[in-house]
């Protein structure tokens, strides 16, 4: 079962995070919230999120699993402005996701979670950590984007740096300690990301000021940051590139 | 002869409505006002359209006929702002339609109208009335448009709605009687159309809140709507598909 | 050597116009300012562009050259907000012009200079004189666009006008005297151009609120207008197009 009453913006962010890795999603669903976990179709990064019951305006579920096309979620969350409320429902009987955005309702089949995995993100030890503001690794991404397509980002006890090396220019982003929200760094820390990849997960970013950064040398990085004002949290783990060099 | 000034908007709403079919058409000018009467080229669709001399700020016209191009016209609208004033006169001894916003003049060709139908929208008894708000109408389209190509329209003594079945979603746009400004129904009437063709009319309709529809069961459906405040009217005259069930 | 600090909207205005003819040009640094003599790839325009020392917020230089792509340096200052600081410094060590924005820094590989030109515009005697305002130009190129590919400008001791002739609709822009900022013709003048290149000359015209246009018959048009309100200068050399009737 599972019947919920949701603003179209807290939805709007919830699926957004998840399409930066992938088109379809098993939603697990349970009195305390729903939860995805998901990885991309090349295995080179994965989401943990979870949407707090607290997060909707209202909320009856329990445990139950529905494979859910994003694609199709986001079509009708379109048709709704940001303080709409959108309302959930899961017809067991013809095994569909009804969502109603004021007068329209659209009946959604479920995709098949049989092949799902449903991947957990492993404890890794990364000795760094970096808490920066999430408006400054936009520019530094979008400055990066014309050169490379690669980012490395490496940080020290004196600050964070994302820098990006192409063939001719180079584009780096520094952010001295002042400027971080917090850093943990005893040990120079250096690892080279898929820009494209690390692109989608800052951009995924909407309501949360900052973003926490763990990292090491040639090693993945860990994301955190918070979704719907707190009621709801996205970790996501992105594997390193090797440098060529 | 003829020879009018009118406001950008005006003649853009005007305009707006006949593209929707075609992109050319014979304005029949008169003194009481320009009238078109369209039929677009699959003959799935007509148009009866109206703007009455009151509609424009000057007019002065004795009877004649002048084939547009639409898109043309549309051209010089878009470098008007909306309350600019647009000077029009037909150039008898050119053939040609002088379009003048502010300093810049156009001189347009004009069409051959010598191939161009007059088609008169027939006289159909079609049961059922609803009035709905234009844009409750624009919601439901724009949602129907993911999942499918064609819309039913039922109406009931309850109320109206709007469905599009996808082979695997569906949108409903559920407008009970008392979101409705009119509805005389006493039996349920249901047709299938394009949805292609009622979302463009429905696009086309600018200024009016409302639009007035007449229906019966697998039978066409009449669009009315003002433009130009009043001043104006336009007739919509859709042909149904037959349901392949 | 060049260290310079510039606010964006200036260095956005200096680029563009300098990117209506090429994509890589020559800067001609010296203690007074920044010299771009430039030719487009099919040699039928040239532009001499000047931005003044007192143009910087900072500025620092002495004699030198850098062959700057044009394209990267815009994609810098797509990063930055108008009133945003850009630094910029020339490392002469490893040839590249260093930009920042903010806490970004790209280092950007130079152009070799060697097949450069540095095009004079020449002393031409051109009779007539016509200021007219930006906007007006930029609107009567917009309709232009719609019915040719090149535009005749003629001045007459009346006033002036643009006209474009397509092979079936013809625009024309009449500003008579009253609407000109200055007029200064004794004999009718008439010269024919590329729509394209006239059209992207007169739309890099940012903050000069009138352009100065020296027009002969069958002659090039010079235009010239300020940048930067007032702290620099650009003057356009446009061949004609000889007329084929």
């Amino acid at each position: 079962m599972f019947e919920a009453t949701v603003r179209a913006n807290v939805l709007k962010e919830f699926a957004g995070v998840i399409s930066t890795l992938t088109d379809e999603a098993k939603f697990i669903v349970n009195p305390k919230g729903v939860t995805v976990n998901a990885v991309d179709p090349a295995h080179v990064a994965m989401v943990d999120l979870t949407l707090n019951a607290k997060a909707f305006e209202k909320y009856s579920a329990s445990d139950m699993e529905m494979g859910v096309d994003i694609e199709k979620l986001g079509e009708v969350l379109r048709l709704a402005k940001g303080d709409d409320q959108i309302f959930l429902k899961f017809d067991e009987e013809k095994n569909k996701l009804i969502v109603q955005v004021e007068n329209i309702t659209r009946r959604m089949s479920l995709v098949d979670t049989a092949g799902m995995s449903e991947p957990k993100i492993p404890n890794l030890n990364l000795p760094v950590k970096v808490v920066a503001k999430t408006a400054e690794l936009e520019r530094g991404i979008r400055a990066s984007e014309a050169v490379s397509d690669h980012v490395a980002l490496i940080a020290s006890p004196e600050g964070f740096e994302l820098v990006s090396e192409g063939e001719m220019d180079s584009v780096s982003l520094k952010l001295p300690k002042k400027l971080l929200v917090e850093l943990n760094c005893k040990e120079r820390a250096k690892s080279l990301f898929s820009l494209d990849y690390f692109s989608k997960m800052i951009k995924a970013v909407i309501t949360s000021e900052n973003v926490v950064m763990n990292l090491g040398t040639d090693y993945p990085v860990k994301m955190e940051f918070d979704i719907a004002k707190g009621n709801g949290h996205a970790t996501y783990l992105l594997a390193p590139r090797i440098e060529s060099e």
